[in-house]
């Protein structure tokens, strides 16, 4: 074996023994090097030289509490660092530019959230505001003493994880947007679909850590759900699974968007819900005064959307649904109306109807997840984040 | 540590290492034992050890043949035996009873099919036939010199694989039926859904190899479906995902018998396709001879079915779509329909259609996938059948 093949092996090893030690860190810290070595198998040598490592990189920090390790004897713990390395979640909503901020621990440290008609906007520009947020995100993290390595963007369309290629979002009106090419921001960008993002969002964030498995509803302007088993989020075969604001609801209804018919987003969407309120303010202020207009409207959207979770129950057999965005803040109404219409089609076929609860997260989920898959990155590899973590905030 | 320790410890290393020999028997056999070892990393002395407890098992064969070894030295390879072990599999179909015999190289040596009006009949008595079935293919099996180690049984209804109680089947109008109790056969039983087991089956007896991302449409007098993603079977939170038969077509549409309204199974459902043609083969004769009732009902039923399979891509993203069972005999007159309808739904949005197709398995597809599943459990743990195998044919 030549020395070039053996550094390359060392490199991987090295690689390895970082994301097990910091995984180690992160599931069960503070930790101390002797108990490092015990849980890992790693010799303390090897342990010490990793942590080191770690540190210099900015993601891990002693706590210099001396704590008791695994054999009784005193010894200075580490634990991940929130100071320096950080994750920036990016969302081009249908009326709002939204962004946050999260570090290593997974501590919320920026949100912003931006009004804006993106609809009316070329592309171009809606992107160019997008990266303006982001950069501002970046600078102002920086002003904390944190160091963003690696965005993540959520949209509101279809879109193959391994691509950066929007082929169409209809509720924007996009068609083949290259995103990647028009988004300026300081840092590497991944894409996403908003509604996968928001559902790990949830299961980061919120409701779903206790749960495992669930379906989680986005209802925006456009409706999507992101479906976890096991704690994993399951994409299909090229990642445009979930996509149930296009569940065929009435087969010869009103023409959708998005060239089909009878689509749930035609009766029960955002713009549906809202009717002649001018936001969402005053709808649910005419929903708490008992207006007999909004309440129609929506008690026929709630049985929508529980004909629409019928079939997907039927597809996707979830444990619980959980409803976000403007769905989880209308919960109140909605969920009365979505219950009774899957009870009364689903109870006597499968004994349980899965349990219908609100969003824990609200219309952050899809930002939070942006920014938690990219610390889910940096925690599977830290190797591949530590010389972007090394420069200077 | 003591030496019970030690023999646990040796017990799971030799279980271990039995399952990574016969895989790699399995998946590039013929090998000769060098090569064996090679590939796998342990000692010439183990393999060789392994591989005679597996010739003592009946799992493997000495090719007899002589073959050049990885180093290009001669040597006696071994191979999977098809002479010995076998699974069992068997279905329990609403209008008929099937059986199949496969050997440890995915041979199928028997299969059985018996007509049979199991919705007349109270399940004791269903099963009970079902039983002889069973024993009779057992017995016939010993004839041929083969062992069968266990079964596994596919219903028409969902189960959740890890328990052998049907909650409910509604086109049997079975609840609550203890399968596993009621059912005698020598052997070991499990019980999965008929749905998933075909998918199975289509992935390893027919189009699925080339596949690894489908969904496979099980049309029978109920619908169901299975869906691969990555080779693997996507069951949900429960084991009940897949059930397209009670994908909601028309919101406000006919009662189905499992509780819900307007189901698909009450608008392409075996029953509606066949009206007052007595089989199969009187509707395909009526079919081709251009017969205007048969070829409205089976437009209609194909429409209805593309718009369930709509809402399913939406949800589900299937790479292509089998169309198994009755639909695969039917497929000449019912896949234009299905695919018009689902393209004029789905093409603006998805850019690609999923490709439809027909399944390369048929009628059998469920049994071959329940001994399937038993090869797998086979292959993948040979120290947990090698006892049952050792026993006289």
């Amino acid at each position: 074996m030549t020395s070039t093949h053996k550094a390359v092996r060392h490199d991987v090893m090295r690689a390895r023994n970082l994301a097990v030690v910091l995984g180690e860190i992160d599931r069960s810290g503070p930790l101390s090097r002797a108990a490092l070595a015990e849980r890992t198998g790693l010799t303390k040598t090897t342990v010490s030289k990793l942590v080191a490592d770690l540190i210099d990189g900015g993601m891990v920090v002693e706590t210099g509490a001396v704590r008791g390790g695994e054999r009784g004897r005193p010894g200075v713990a580490v634990q991940v660092h929130g100071g320096r390395v950080a994750a920036l979640g990016l969302e081009i909503g249908i009326d709002y530019l939204a962004g946050c901020v999260v570090d290593l621990t997974r501590t919320v440290r920026l949100r912003r959230r931006l009004p804006a008609d993106n609809r009316s906007a070329p592309p171009e520009e809606v992107i160019a505001r997008m990266g303006g947020l982001g950069d501002a995100l970046v600078r102002e993290a920086a002003g904390l003493g944190l160091v963003v390595v690696e965005a993540e963007l959520a949209i509101p369309g279809p879109i193959d994880p391994g691509s950066s290629l929007v082929h169409y979002a209809p509720n924007l009106g996009w068609r083949d947007v290259a995103l990647a090419e028009l988004l300026q921001v300081p840092v590497p960008v991944r894409v996403d679909n908003e509604a996968n993002l928001a559902a790990l969002g949830e299961l980061w964030f919120g409701a779903g850590a206790a749960l495992g498995n669930f379906l989680h509803i986005s209802g925006e302007i456009g409706i999507g759900a992101g479906v976890v088993v096991g704690g994993r989020l399951f994409r299909g075969a090229h990642g445009f699974a979930g996509e149930l604001g296009h569940v065929v609801v009435v087969p010869d209804g009103d023409e959708c968007r998005c060239g089909g018919r009878g689509c749930l987003e035609r009766y029960a969407g955002q713009d549906v819900l809202l009717g002649d309120a001018p936001d969402l303010a005053a709808l649910t202020a005419r929903l708490a005064a008992g207006d007999p207009v909004a309440s129609a409207t929506c008690r026929n959207a709630g049985e929508a959307l529980g004909i629409a979770l019928t079939s997907a129950v039927h597809l996707l057999d979830p444990d619980t649904i959980v409803l976000g965005g403007v769905f989880g803040e209308l919960y109140p109404w909605l969920s009365g109306p979505v219950a009774e219409t899957m009870a009364s089609r689903l109870r006597r076929f499968r004994g349980a109807v899965p349990e219908l609860i609100a969003s824990k997260v609200g219309p952050d989920a899809a930002i939070l997840g942006a920014a938690g898959s990219v610390i889910m990155r940096i925690i599977a590899d830290p190797a591949a984040f530590l010389s972007a973590a090394a420069q200077p905030a």
